[in-house]
Parts: structure tokens; sequence; C-alpha cells
């Protein structure tokens, strides 16, 4: 038997359950994973409350990101062998493939090691980030160090990670918050600036800071109402990516904005990445690297038992953290 | 003196009035046009409306197409000369270069030779319409033969330039017109399919025209809740072109469509071809040649008198046109 999160219902945080379940064995193509730490992600809020891209089927396990020994194999498992030390890169259903619990069964062209100057704790808080944020950036941005890059929700993980590639590249990071309290935070993991949303006009304070231009590329996850904001932030023929609904509200489009400046509203998720054979081989190069040379470096925010599965999402919803939230099991 | 066209309040067709002015001479780098005939656009009407990119101000000339005979020149023309049959390319402010009348003063750069199988009104119906379409669908599109083109509005000018272009370089061109009246005029006009919306469900027509697949590229001046049906009808990964705010409505951007299709939506105008020499010399050079071989052929729908701008300007917002209205001198 092994403790496994699952939920009978889409709801709030009280939906998880801690159950024992029997030992399932991995079929043809796949992998089973002893767990021993879990990377968590908005996205399994979004899937809990089915909310998200993917919606459930009850009872539904989640969780895409997962740290751990291989201790099973199926057949056609492309080299993946029992006792690599491995990490989920999220390119599967977590309806069907969700590694939240003690054990998990992934598809094999899902795990990659990661380097050992990392821990198992930082290992799984590592392809998520890094792959979201090195898609949009590296791969369609084109990200140079001529760009200004303007982070949303830059205290997630995703905009940690983001912060970091530009600042990896040679670019200028303008990181927003909504209010102070994380603006050192973010200084000090390499924002060149921060804009306190709150306080500040954000286009106008974009705009000082980038000599009047504004900025040529912007990672947003938020939509809805802000999007107009961030176009008027935006610099002439600037590229804006979307990569998440966390707003409630209607996203009116840019219009008048987009026409006058040339903008590109480019709607983005990492499976453009970990779905592309070719593209997820260079991103996985270029993360690995980066981890190895420490131009990248997972932050985590604080852990918790799997017990507290439940505390930690509504941890995450508080919106308190400063990186990633990691279950250890 | 000479007869030409201003508006002294912004308004319906009535604001157009036929004034005897004293003609003008040009300044540096600009040239004379004793003008010909005169090629409506859409603009125009948005320009005396209040409603375009630019603000008029009153009294305002108007108009962005003509073509004619060059009558004088100022200092640094660079090689246009008096006789010169040219017609002018609009990329330039029309309040201060408004062409609507029988002479037009206008920047030396935005005037161009056409090709000698062109009649003089056919000459004034070719920069705006075919620059429009290959800006978007060559330049920035890469338009390919395995690409499916869904051309919104495309009884305009425009949109039978992007027909044009799109059979030009092999690829299917749906086209897509709001009654039954004019789908067999787009059909002879070289589109593979016509969509007639008030009768057939768009995304559900365009993904049965594609195999499922849907449009890959997607070009439309409309905006409004049409951009939430185009996403729709769109493939994986495609370009949505707006290049203009017909609609009167707000534009809801598509997040859902665009996350889970990688979809970009992008602003656009023919500025960022006319204000980009290399991309402009590559269009000219596409255009001529395209004119040339009568791959491309404008599309002359009527023709009005000079003292009948007003009727010109109604007959155009009356959206009955197939082609373009143009006026002679």
């Amino acid at each position: 038997m092994s403790k496994i999160i699952r939920f009978h219902e889409t709801g709030g945080a009280d939906v998880l359950k801690v159950e024992d379940l029997a030992l399932t064995e991995p079929g043809e193509g796949e992998v089973r994973l002893k767990v021993e730490a879990i990377g968590l992600n908005r996205a399994e809020v979004m899937f809990r409350e089915g909310q998200y891209l993917e919606n459930p089927e009850l009872p539904s396990r989640l969780g895409y990101e997962a740290s751990g020994m291989v201790d099973a194999v199926g057949s056609s498992t492309n080299g993946v062998q029992i006792g690599d030390r491995v990490s989920t890169i999220p390119g599967f259903s977590m309806g069907k493939y969700g590694v939240y619990g003690e054990s998990a069964i992934v598809p094999a062209y899902a795990v990659a090691s990661y380097p050992d100057n990392l821990t198992v704790v930082e290992g799984t808080a590592i392809w998520m980030q890094y792959l979201t944020a090195y898609g949009a950036l590296i791969e369609f941005g084109r990200l140079k160090k001529e760009d200004s890059v303007l982070i949303t929700a830059s205290s997630s993980s995703v905009g940690l990670a983001a912060i970091q590639i530009t600042k990896a590249a040679g670019a200028l990071a303008i990181a927003t918050t909504r209010s102070g309290d994380k603006k050192q935070f973010l200084l000090d993991t390499g924002a060149d600036h921060v804009v306190v949303t709150d306080e500040q006009n954000l286009a106008e304070a974009v705009m000082t800071l980038t000599s009047g231009n504004g900025a040529t590329i912007i990672f947003d996850p938020v939509g809805g109402p802000l999007l107009e904001k961030l176009a008027n932030a935006a610099a002439v023929g600037a590229t804006i990516f979307e990569y998440g609904a966390l707003s409630p509200e209607p996203t009116p489009f840019p219009l008048f904005s987009s026409l006058a400046k040339g903008l590109t509203v480019r709607g983005y998720t990492l499976f453009e990445i970990t779905q592309n054979p070719e593209a997820l081989v260079r991103g996985k190069s270029y993360i690995y690297d980066g981890l190895q040379s420490e131009a990248l470096k997972p932050i985590i925010d604080r852990t918790f038992p799997l017990d507290a599965i439940a505390d930690a999402h509504r941890y995450m919803e508080s919106n308190q953290q400063k990186g990633k939230i990691v279950v250890i099991v």
C-alpha cells in the first residue's frame, strides 16, 4: 500500500484526501517513481477546482512535478532504469498520471535526471518553472541582451525562473508585485527593477525604467484587465506572452494599442515545449547547463509534509509564497 | 486654384466639402501630384469620423491613395521628376498630406511608379491593398502553400488582395461574407471556399474545409466578438492578424483558446511595412512583379466624379462594394 492524494469532488483545498491505495505496476512506456519530494504548481489548484485546461475524471489524482527514485519500469522505457534518480517533466495528463503521493506512475519520456549539485527538494522545482519560462523567453521570444522583460506574478516559481533566465541572457528584468512586501526579495533574487502595482502606475513606471521605449517582452499568467495595462507598458513590436488565466475576469483585447504598436499577444503553455521533442531537447539542455553553472538556482519557499497537502494548497492560494512550495514525502 | 476636399468638423459623409484653394508648392523632400484618380479606403471614413489611429487637425484634408503625374518637385526628392506617372504609397500622415483633390503634395518617398499594363484607375488601387495584405501574409505570416488562410471582410479591396496573394502562393483561401449576395463574386475572384456567416457556423465550416485542422493564418479587420469565433476556427499554432477595428463593440481576447492552441493574435497595420525601408523595398518588388504577371489584378467596383465624394463615402459605408471604389478627377 502507499499513501496517495486524490479528490472525489472539485472544490477547495479540503477536497484533497490522503488515501491508502495498492501499489500499481507501470505499463508499456511507463515507469514507477518512489516519490521523495513534490513540487506544487498553480495548475494543480486550478485542476482541483475544475478550472484548468484539463478536467478531472473523479476520483482523480493530481500533480505534475515529483522527484525521487525509479523503483519499477514497464516495457519500452527508452533506457530509464530502476535506481535512476530523476524528476518529472510535466508533459502528461495530470488526471491520468498525477504525482501527489508516495508512489507515482509516469510516462518514461517524462522523467529526466537533474544535476548532482541539487538536493531532491530542488530537483522537483526545476522543469515546470524553467521550461515554462524557457519556452516563452528563449524558444519563442528569442531573448537578446537588448530586451527589456516585464515579468508579472514574479514571486511565483515561474516568475522567479523568468527573472533568472532574463538575467542569464544579460537583458533587463522588470518584476511586478502587488504590494511592497516582496520588493526587496525580488531585488535580491536578481530583478533589476520592481514595480509595486498597488502604489505605482505600471505603464508609466515601465516607460520610465526603459527610457520611454517600453518592455519588449512581457510574460504574464494573469490576463483579465491587466492585459490592457501591459499593452500600455509594451514597446513597439513587443510580444506579450499570456501563459495562464489567473484573473477571474474577462480579458479585453487591447486592439488599439496592438494596432498602433504592432503588438503580438501570444497564448502559450509549456506543452508547446514538452510535446515538441526537438524543442524539449533544447530546453532540457539549456536548463541542465544553467543549473550546473548556477546561473539558474531554484528558490524554495517552504516545505510541508505529505499529510499537510491541504495546508500546502491553502498556502499557495494565499499568494504569500516567494518561490516554490515543496511537499516532502 | 484647385479643387480640394476638406472637412471642418468630424462626422458623416456630408462634412466633406469641395473647396477652391490656391495651388501650393512642394517643400524639401516633397513632390506635387496632378491627381487623376483617387482610391478610397475605409481608413478615410474612420478619419473623417474622428475614429482613426490619427486624429484630424481641423480643417483637414484626407486620403491616402492617388495616381497621376508629378507636376512640381521640391528639393531632395530622391530622383522623382516632373512628368513621372506615379501613385502614392500610404506611409504618411493623411491629415498633413491628404490626397483627395485635383492636386496633392506628398513626400517623395511615398510615390512609386506602377506597371504600364495598369490604367490610371487601377494604378490608384494597388499600394494600400496589396502592401497591407503582403505585410501580414508574406512578410510576417511567412505564407506557404500548405497554409489555410481565412480572410474576413473579403469583398473589401484589402480582402480581395489577400485572396489573390494567398492563391499566388498556392495556399488555400477561405473567404467570409455576411450574406450570400457576394458568394459567387468571391469564388469568381479566386477564393477556394466562401463561408456565409449569416447562414453558417464559421468555426464548424472552416474545420470541415480544412479536414479538422483549422485555419493557419487569419486576416481580419473587424475585431469585436468575431475574434473569439476566429480563434475557434484557428489551427494549433495559428496566427490571427487584426488589421483594423471595424467592429464598434469591445474585443474580448480568446484566452482559453489561445492557451489551448498556442495562438498568436497580432495587431498589424501597413505602416509596419511603409516605415521599414527594407520591408518596403521587398513589398514593392513583390507587388510590382505580381501586377506585371497579372497574378495580382486590382478589382475596381465603381467610380465617382470628384464632386460626388460624399456619395462615394456613403457608398463605401453601405458595404455594398466588391473591390475598390475610385474617384476620377
